[in-house]
């Protein structure tokens, strides 16, 4: 099989080049995507397709940190749209042909810190 | 040095013991650990460790999922105070000694899905 780090990034360079048939042979078709933020599931590859085709804006993704092990890999990402940055994080599974059938993308937002420790911690 | 699966591992572990001997043993004193939702930055491992020590609540961390490559590391795991639960992201970077001398943690939290995308996704 394809290595997993190899994977990973061939996955984030398709979509950033919005190759969507080289994202098609890159997913299982019984892929599963998942946003804990929100709780929302995609199932199935033609359904994650049209997400990221009809997914709004003109976005660019970065990978900022990869790590990949065995038939997992972790990407730290820079997503794009205009002026505004968010971070993501990805969580990526592949079955053994290395195709992706599961992804997991965390989208955290800002908030304001606790009270209570500005005596350990400066802002940047 | 130490792989860093096998660093990773002892640091959450020495972390949910309250192992302060241990954890200290892990770090660099140089480390450097930062929560991007907050932007706040904690600077040496004295002040890491009291953070630690500091940090309100009986929490409880389990490892949910790992990933480990070269000196680095990304987990995902599942923070626990009382009945509350909320899973962090955590990246690891390693010296040449295998000690941890940088910590980005993201802690997300929930929020509402943008409208538009109901015809694709389920929520969970």
């Amino acid at each position: 099989m394809t290595d997993a780090r190899t994977a990973a990034e061939a996955y984030f360079h398709s979509l950033e080049a919005r190759d969507w048939t080289a994202l098609t042979g890159l997913l299982a078709e019984e892929v599963v995507y998942e946003m804990p933020q929100t709780r929302e599931r995609i199932t199935g590859r033609d359904r994650f397709l049209r997400f990221n085709q009809e997914y709004p804006g003109d976005w660019h993704l970065a990978v900022y940190r990869l790590v990949a092990e065995g038939r997992r890999a972790a990407a730290w990402i820079d997503a794009r749209v205009a002026k505004e940055h968010q971070d993501a994080c990805v969580w990526l599974e592949f079955d053994e042909a290395g195709r992706v059938v599961r992804v997991v993308d965390f989208w955290p937002e800002a908030y304001e810190p606790p009270a209570g420790r500005e005596h350990l911690a400066e802002r940047y």
